[in-house]
Parts: structure tokens; C-alpha cells; sequence
């Protein structure tokens, strides 16, 4: 098996791009990445995307944009796995170089939202969950998420108040985020105090709904190592499933998907939850935040918070959790989100994050969430020297 | 680069199926391909699907489908390449074993259409072309292939008539296949009678509307031969693009998609069109047949129509083309399609095709079309002895 590196990172500022549809927000994402690594010939294009069907109306999405980058000819093709898409495009962008196949692929996520109406993103993303047995009897997705933060809260007698401080602390992460889509710091009476959504949740809990892409450009480690001295290496990557509704599962306090992932990852990357620097983890509403940091194994069960009080995943702190501000805000352009995350670590590792940057991190975690816990991909990222 | 093989297929008839949604569709192919392989343990589920979205309000397709299967933990999601989505699974599958990430990976297609409406499928299909710029202005798929067509005709001095031939070659074909749609012989004088649709296109010139689900197991070749005295290598892979949009092309008589993707995998194969003994390829509309022969390189430019009528094509010929009936006729789940074609033809390699056995090929050709000749993915498959 060929060694993966990232060799080119482009992003968008997330947000609303009202004179943006998908191939133009793409393209500026695509042509960022590739040319920061430095032209090469691109062989293939995997796109993370959920909704271009369902909002836009737009399927044979690979190649409408590679047709808009110039890079017709080259094999296209969409991959979804409802909010994690961009994760699984990473996953399949790493398979496509490492079984030698492809040397130059590029991984992008684009999504496009802020156009519709939020009764039509609501129900579009509703789609996560099952059509059949849960959308069926009028669930939404931000409902579902409301059923597991009251059941964490209860089992580890976590109070809402406690709960608020993960936004509080991701609205302050993205304030030294160039591309985030809030910069305005919150306190936890401003959360407590919006608008409730789905009881417990309230719109402060939620991330928000965003336009933006990013790609990023893989080719083999060896050839990485040739033309750039920022390396950064794929060096475990791996994908879990879970029971699709929520009612088969044995505890929603946790996502098995997300352990096991996690597990095969990190075997694989030969690497343990404390080696990890910096990591971004999928907090689309407040209660995963700390979900994601204890089964990643960043702390033990129901500790999460008390952690997260101590300032151990600040900025800095071991491991920094989401310095981009996370999904909450950042933003979250739902099939491009894993490809922002895996870009953000990757800028970490390189040391270009900037105004964000977390000293010399060498090991980083990103972790992408589709449906409620029901599509987890895990990726170590490692920096070459 | 690990070498890899078909060890076992699934199918279920292609037609209309009121009482399966989704999730049975897959789970008859599914279980069926698995026990085929001899039960081993699957690690990836790769599924080729256009349209759960629009039609089913089904996203996180990879993980339902895995649950569904009793496969839940491991890695699962969706490849879409609109009508082409099946063909890019099989290339997304082949890189997972090529990449030695995954061992035993199951690829499989399903399509749920029949239970939506007439216009419902008409709009979700018309979602491969380019939404601002075709679907915006009220072309539907078949108005674009229609445009197509009456190129084709002019350019090479083609009649109605002669186009005709096509879906009464493909109904006679499928008299043979067990899982066909149509088991109905149709003339020549059927096909001028039958209403029209977007002319010159008439309803009998069209694939039906399908529900179907078709799955293979992939796995290494040197597992496959310790296992299975029956293995189909996939000896030659791969996937392009074309311009998104019909007036950006300088030649409509003619997928250069199909030319790149079949020039690539005859040189990864290391065959010659002449080597090929079976072939499915898709043929949405009549037109499209002679398109393919020809682009794949088994006839010249502008005379398929005339070798088909000699008989070239038919079963037993070199190479028979579509001995299933094709999209025409064995029908058309859309994303699953490309993997009925994988099925097809490597059971014909198995010398398991039954009553639709063409006698003793060793070289076969799968053609999967995405969009009007948009993506196009080309495989070659071997006899492995």
C-alpha cells in the first residue's frame, strides 16, 4: 500500500455566498488547493456533497465541476454519507492514491444551503436519518440530537448550563479564524437564552447552516516528499457504521461508529488519543462536542466536561479541539465540512493555521460525523519531517 | 497494486417491485452476492445509487444499507455518478482492495423508481444534466438524448428504421434473461408505432423505468483463486468526464468519455477491442447503442447500424453485446445498473449465465454512462484459469 500525503490545501470563507451557486464556490476552493501544490496534473476528482440533489437539483455532480475547474477528461464522481460525505471523499481520495490507480486526486466537499428556505434544509437533512422508520413519523434531525443531549445530560448529571460552555468556547476558537463564519464571541446566558429548537437544544447549540467547499490535494508520500517540504501524511484513516435509528442502540451517549473508527485509525497510524496535537471533531449541536472528545478517548466517560471547564482542549491545550471553532462556528457546509477539518488539521501540522496556529503540533485527528452517529470517519495526520 | 476479483454476485429481477423499498431490494442482491462469495467477512459496503434522495427522501444510503444487511459497524456510503453510479462503485471497490485498506468489499447498486410518479422520475433523472444550464430551460434527459439521435442520424445517413433495430435486438436478447424486465418480442414496426416522447425518440427506443438492486463481491485475486474455481479478474479500470453540457461538445455523435475511459482500461488490461468476447454496455436510448459500439472500438465510425444488421453483435458474435437485453430490455435501476453489467458479464466469464451463455468468452467489457456521456466508467474483466 502506497503512503498518502496532502500536498495542496484551498478553502472558501464559510458563510453565505449569495452570488455563489456550487461550481463557483468550488472552483475557488479546487483552484486554491491546486495551485498551492504546486499545478500537478490532477487524475481524479472525488466531491463530498449531501443536498446538490435534494436543493439544487443537481446530480452528476463530479463531473459538472470538474467541467467548471478545467478538468474535464479526469474521473468524477460524488460520494455521500449525509453530513461525514466529506470524510468518506477523504477516505475514497486515499484509496484512489494508495492503490496506485491515481497519483494526484483531488478531495474536495462543496455545499450549497443559504438559498433555500429552512424548512427545506430542515427537511433535506432530515434525509440523514431513516426515511422509513424515523423521518416518516415527522423527526428532524436537530429532534434526534435532542433526544441524546438529554439523555447524556441525565447519565452523567451534566447540567445546561455546562452544556452552553461548548459554544461559548468554539464561538471564541473561530474569533482567530480567518474562513469562520462567526466571529463573535457568545456567553452562556446568550445560549441559554435563544430560541429553543428541539427542547433541549437551543439555536445557539446548533451549527449553523453554511455555504463553503474545500479540497485539498493527495498524492503519494514519496512524491510529497520530492516537491514540498510542508508534508503531511494520511497515516490512518478508517470508516464505521452504526445502527441507523437511534432506538437499536445499546447507549445514544456514545457512537460506537465513532469508536471503532477511532480504534482502526489510530492502530493504524500506530499512534494512542494522548499522542494526538490537534483535532477537529464534528459538533453539529453542543452535546457531541463532548461525545466526540470521549470516544475519540480524549477523556474518560462523563469527564468531558469537567475537562473542558479545565481549558485541557483549548487552543494550545492537549489535544487543541477544534482551534477552527468546530462546526458550531466555523460553520458547517454540511458535505464539506470533513474536507474543511481534515484542511484545518493539515494546515496546523504544516504550521500555516496562522492566526489559529497551536504550537508544533506532530500528530492530528480529524473526525467526521454523517447522520446521528450513524457514518464515522476517522483520520491520524501526521507531520513529515 | 494488489490485483482483483469477482467472487460473487446477487441480482434481483429488474421490473416493478410494489413491495420492496430500498433497503429489501439490496438486501436480496446483497445476501445472495455474499453467500455466493462463501460467507466471508465483509468490510466495506460501496453502493452505486442516482436517486434516494429525490425519490425516496433517503440520504446516509451506505450506512442503512449496511444495518439493513446485518453489516452495521463497517465502512459504508454512497458513490453517485447519476445513470453512471454503478460503474463508479465497481471503481471505487476496486480501489479499496487494490489499496489493500479493505479485503473483501461488497459493491452494489439499487434504484427505487416505480412507486414515484411519471413526472416525479422524469425530473429526478433530468437532475444529470446541468441544472442552470439545461435543466433550468425545461430539457428533460430524454429531449437531449433525442438531439442525439437526429445528429446521429444525419451525420452517418441512418433511418428511422434502422435505429429501430436496436430494442428489437435487445427484446429478442432478453427473452433468455432470467431477470429481465421484458420478456416480449418486439418489431421493427412495434417501435415506429409506439408514442412518441422527444423526437425522434419514441417509447419502445427507451429504457424502462426500474426497480432493481445487483451486487458483486469483490476481493484480492490470489484470495479468490484459494477460494473459488470460478474468478473474474478486473483486469483493466477506468473512469472520465465529459463537457457537462451538449453545446460545449464539437461532436455529439460520439462520447469522447467512452474514449478516454476504454483507451485507459484496454492499456491497463493490456487487450485490444478485438479481444473482447462479451460486452454489456448502455444503451438508455436506442442511439446510444451505436454510439458505444463504436466508441468502444468494435465497429468504425458510423457503421454499427450496418454490422448490426449482419449479425456482428448477437450472442455468440464478437464481441455479443448486451446478451442481458441490455437497459433496453433487461431494464434500467439506474445506479444499479452498472452493477448488473459487472454481474452479467462476469457471469458469462463463470460460464454461470444460464440460458443467456455466450460460448466460452474470456475477455469481457462493462460500459456505465453517467449523464448524456458525461461520466463513463470502462472495465474490463478475464477469465481467470
Amino acid at each position: 500500500m502506497r503512503k498518502v500525503a496532502i500536498v495542496g490545501i484551498g478553502l472558501t470563507k464559510v458563510g453565505r455566498h449569495f452570488d455563489k451557486g456550487l461550481r463557483e464556490l468550488f472552483y475557488e476552493a479546487a483552484v486554491r488547493a491546486i495551485e498551492d501544490a504546486g499545478c500537478p496534473e490532477i487524475e481524479a476528482i472525488i466531491v463530498g456533497n449531501m443536498c446538490s440533489s435534494s436543493l439544487c437539483d443537481q446530480d452528476s455532480l463530479g463531473a459538472l465541476l470538474a467541467d467548471y475547474c478545467g478538468l474535464c477528461g479526469r474521473a468524477a464522481f460524488k460520494v455521500e454519507a449525509a453530513c461525514g460525505s466529506g470524510g468518506v471523499a477523504l477516505l475514497t481520495g486515499y484509496m484512489a492514491v494508495a492503490s496506485g490507480l491515481y497519483d494526484y486526486v483531488l478531495v474536495g466537499g462543496v455545499e450549497k444551503l443559504t438559498e433555500a428556505t429552512t424548512r427545506e434544509v430542515t427537511y433535506a437533512l432530515a434525509k440523514a436519518a431513516d426515511a422509513d422508520y424515523e423521518l416518516f413519523y415527522g423527526t428532524s434531525f436537530t429532534a434526534l440530537n435532542a433526544l441524546i443531549m438529554r439523555y447524556y445530560m441525565r447519565k452523567y448529571n451534566v447540567t445546561r448550563e455546562d452544556m452552553a460552555l461548548w459554544p461559548v468556547k468554539m464561538h471564541e476558537n473561530a474569533m482567530k479564524c480567518p474562513h469562520a463564519q462567526f466571529h463573535k464571541r457568545i456567553t452562556v446566558d446568550d445560549v441559554l437564552k435563544s430560541p429553543l429548537i428541539a427542547d433541549p437544544i437551543r439555536v445557539l447549540d446548533c451549527a449553523p447552516i453554511s455555504d463553503g467547499a474545500a479540497a485539498v490535494v493527495l498524492c503519494p508520500l514519496e512524491e510529497a516528499r520530492r516537491v514540498s517540504d510542508a508534508v503531511v501524511e494520511v497515516a490512518g484513516i478508517a470508516c464505521s457504521t452504526d445502527y441507523m435509528y437511534l432506538a437499536q442502540r445499546p447507549d445514544i451517549a456514545s457512537f460506537t461508529a465513532t469508536v471503532k473508527a477511532a480504534e482502526r485509525a489510530y492502530r493504524m497510524a500506530k499512534v494512542e488519543p494522548r499522542d494526538v496535537d490537534v483535532a477537529e471533531v464534528h459538533d453539529a449541536f453542543s452535546v457531541l462536542g463532548f461525545i466526540d472528545i470521549e470516544d475519540l478517548g480524549f477523556s474518560r466517560r462523563g469527564e468531558a466536561v469537567k475537562l473542558l471547564k479545565e481549558g485541557v482542549f483549548d487552543p494550545g491545550g492537549k489535544p487543541s479541539v477544534n482551534p477552527s471553532g468546530g462546526l458550531k462556528a466555523r460553520g458547517h457546509p454540511v458535505g464539506a465540512t470533513g474536507v474543511y477539518q481534515v484542511a484545518e488539521v493539515a494546515l496546523q501540522l504544516m504550521e500555516k493555521a496562522g492566526s489559529m496556529q497551536v504550537p508544533s503540533p506532530e500528530i492530528g485527528l480529524v473526525q467526521s460525523i454523517g447522520g446521528v452517529g450513524t457514518t464515522v470517519t476517522v483520520a491520524i495526520l501526521r507531520r513529515v519531517k
